[in-house]
């Protein structure tokens, strides 16, 4: 049996930091099922007191009672205030009303900060430690405490910080995490703070929580690790304030595929890859391409002798088996991973095609072409479904247009700044129309379904509930943009993506495709 | 005295493998002056004999002698071919050609890649390394023998990984590189087996060279000089294949300030910034807002919080003083922290203004009225900025909008898609004029800039570098959205904003303040 490392994630809560990053409710559910799927101990989800948007994801998600598996969700609060009972502190009530099994509590031991920030004694401190735990705990709560700044606090007064976990101890705490909250240690010293907290509470569960501010999140959490931290806080693409998180989608590798830890499913690890990018797509960050283990780069060869080294054996350039963590090896793509990926989408369309059908080799050249493009087909299904209609022959153009004019103007003289006309033709018949909106992807979508509809009644439920833009490359306002739009007939959701070097017309190629995969899904009766 | 540790800087060789990368010698030569002025110990150039493009380089370098101060050039190449005289190897020959005084081999020590790459004996690879950093030696070289896969060949045979260095050694190698060649090695590792090289060849210089593809290249690099290596080889914003090398930008302030020893002269620490901003902008590459030391985020504050930490001892969230690398601290000012960071954006433009002037209270006021509305000023400077000036009365508009017509056609019809019709009034002037563009904002942006050149010809050198979209909430396409521009004059770059449900008038906005924000830094006379 491999021994067990707790994953807490900490995305929604402390990765939200992010200068940039701002989670609607929707974005964290949409998190919060990767991380379930991919079988993390514990999410943190927010605080319920901070803001109104936390307090209505907790609501829905108390109202809803999803399936969690095994991956506990906890809300984040501080300790409470001096002076005040914990059954009146407000951030306590807080904390309780997201109604979590576990929840995280973050206090000070740094001897410093005591005196500057929360100016008390040494000894208020551990009281105020002791009974936030003890009240958390007599609520049936489980509790982790995050002692912030703990290397700097122990480099202070190292009894001290060691007095300020035993409190948490004895007020009942679960676990205690050591904090780098500056980012500022280096792992030899983590380590050794480790592992003297290790040894000086045994039979506490210890964790860690780093920041990257000297680029040491991912090695000091695995030097924490290798001194007997059992818990490892951090975020998915290592996002967070200032220079982030320690990276989980780096360190969860690591300690399972490197040191033989375990800390998810083993057969979840081939989501890495997947969860990573589709995360980096919610957030609206751009996933470097040199990330270890998930970004695109990770395993492509350039070198030819590389390239000849992978082929005679591929440890000689790769640290693990791409496949492994969800990833593919660049040069192979076309041969095998490519392949078989193609051929799994091939035949949730056509069970019973064979591999070596020239439409698969066809499907998966068009894919290329397009993704060398800027398409980008994880978290765009329906257009890549409708691509494989097309090869298959399957397709049939719903509509021909003739025309689209956008016309915008400022300032503007109406309710509305936006304007399209449009004329389509369907089985020979025009349509001529137009419509107003709220901007003009708003105008186009309004004419569009509204030509459309007098030939396919059916589009009449369909509306759009997201839109996504994101500019691929730095050229300015001439370079490509791709849109990712997300539509509902009310009973099924789908997704549809454009690229273009025009914001308009990468919006107009996904608003087509998704009311296209409508119109098909009914023509091969796939609505149920 | 501080130890010293050489930085042997391998960007314009190693990092030169990157995907998408590819140095003009023009470019070589700015790096190449930038890392002088840093004053790493060497920078590796390239391989004389394996493109035209490095020859012409160490051509033109040969030919002009620039002053290095205490910098080496290196070039780089494979030891000899077996069964080749070295003085007869065209590798060999090729760099010795380069004429540096020092000089680079990479060869073997992995025993399965001995017998399986190089097809020889193990005794035959000891003597061809010998043999070929003798030849070296004798034609007056300095020699360093870089290991490729050495974790992997200690791991295999550690006997026979020594005796390679020793080879190495034995034939006058000045320097013996421990290379983590697919970047698989764990930091425990490295420190042991660097502990052990240095152990059994106690006088002999050790050094590391460590790829990223598990996130340990910095860590590992450091971890071998804890265990005694005194020479390190990296590159500038850790560029290079797949994962990348070693981050020197993250490795020498690591070393210089955190463990105490000497890389580079003390002084030039603050270049760290502006060379490590430089250098990407040379290799075209987007440098992560949270790249430790030296990212544009690495020092700035957003939670309310951290903010006042920050005020009352700035060593609670910031693990050096910003501006010890040549980066700057930056408040950003979101829902939670208040007038102390709108002072601070203040008194950049009225350096003297009282915490309690009105003033402030109306900047805060309306700072936070636009964030609502979805305005996110982090990022976003030159529109902030502009709004300070606007709420101190030193702004009057340069140009009032008379009307903004902008069409899109599809199918087009010429090369275009997107044509603008903008009229303006300057100083009681009319200007009537039209652009075509790739896209609406392009056209837009054209438009504009043509139109407002007439009267405000500093506009001419102003130019778009990059550009952002976000969608802010889920409502579908008449939902918010954000833009984010970055512009340039060639001199500075800056940051603006828009925010609009119209994605057209969203960047609209955008634009306005991008080319307001110039020709106010010109009245206020900020230009240098």
């Amino acid at each position: 049996m491999k021994p067990f490392v707790e994953i807490l994630d900490t995305t929604l809560r402390d990765g939200a930091q992010m200068e940039g990053v701002s989670f609607s409710v929707n974005d964290k559910f949409q998190i919060l099922d990767h991380l379930v799927d991919f079988g993390v101990t514990y999410i943190e989800a927010g605080n319920p007191g901070s803001n109104p948007k936390d307090r209505e994801f907790f609501n829905r998600l108390n109202a809803n009672k999803p399936n969690m598996g095994t991956t506990e969700l906890v809300a984040f609060g501080p300790t409470k205030r001096k002076g005040i009972r914990p059954d009146e502190d407000t951030g306590l009530k807080d904390l309780l009303s997201a109604e979590t099994a576990a929840v995280v509590v973050f206090g000070k031991t740094w001897d410093l900060e005591v005196r500057d920030i929360l100016r008390c004694t040494n000894d208020e401190n551990l009281e105020l430690i002791r009974e936030t735990m003890a009240y958390l705990t007599s609520q049936g709560r489980q509790v982790i405490f995050d002692a912030e700044h703990y290397f700097e606090a122990f480099r202070s007064n190292p009894d001290y910080a060691i007095a300020c976990l035993k409190a948490a101890q004895d007020g009942g705490a679960n676990c205690v995490v050591l904090c780098d909250t500056n980012g500022a240690t280096m792992p030899d010293e983590v380590g050794a703070v480790t592992a003297a907290v290790v040894n000086a509470l045994p039979d506490l569960k210890i964790g860690i929580h780093c920041h990257n501010d000297s680029g040491m999140a991912v090695a000091n959490s695995q030097a924490a690790v290798l001194a007997g931290a059992t818990h490892v806080q951090g975020t998915f693409n290592g996002i967070g304030e200032r220079c982030g998180n320690a990276n989980l989608s780096t360190i969860i590798p690591n300690l399972q595929l490197k040191y033989g830890y375990s800390c998810i499913p083993e057969a979840k690890m081939e989501l890495l890859t997947p969860i990573a990018r589709a995360i980096a797509e919610i957030t609206n960050i751009q996933l470097p391409n040199g990330e270890p283990y998930v970004g695109t780069s990770a395993f492509s060869h350039k070198a030819g002798m590389h390239v000849d080294g992978v082929k005679k054996n591929s440890k000689t350039f790769e640290h693990v088996e791409p496949v492994s963590v969800g990833n593919a090896r660049r040069f192979l793509l076309s041969e095998i991973s490519g392949r078989s990926a193609a051929l799994d989408i091939i035949r949730r369309i056509k069970p019973d095609i064979d591999r070596d059908a020239p439409e698969v080799a066809r499907v998966l050249h068009t894919m290329k072409d397009l993704e060398h493009q800027g398409y980008h087909f994880e978290g765009a299904e329906a257009s890549q479904e409708l691509l494989v209609c097309k090869e298959l022959g399957l397709y049939q153009p719903f509509f021909t247009l003739e025309k689209l004019r956008i016309t915008n103007e400022h300032p503007q003289t109406g309710a509305y700044s936006a304007f399209t006309y449009i004329k389509v033709l369907v089985d020979g018949v025009e349509e001529v129309t137009a419509a107003e909106g709220e901007g003009p992807v708003n105008a186009m979508d309004r004419a569009l379904k509204k030509a459309l509809q007098i030939f396919y009644p059916e589009l009449i439920d369909v509306r759009l509930t997201d839109f996504k833009v994101r500019v691929l490359n730095h050229e300015a306002t001439a370079s490509s943009v791709r849109t990712l739009i997300e539509s509902t007939d009310g009973i099924k959701t789908w997704h549809t993506i454009g690229v273009s070097t025009d914001i308009l017309e990468a919006s107009w190629l996904a608003l087509v495709d998704s009311l296209e995969y409508k119109l098909m899904m009914k023509k091969l009766g796939w609505e149920k």
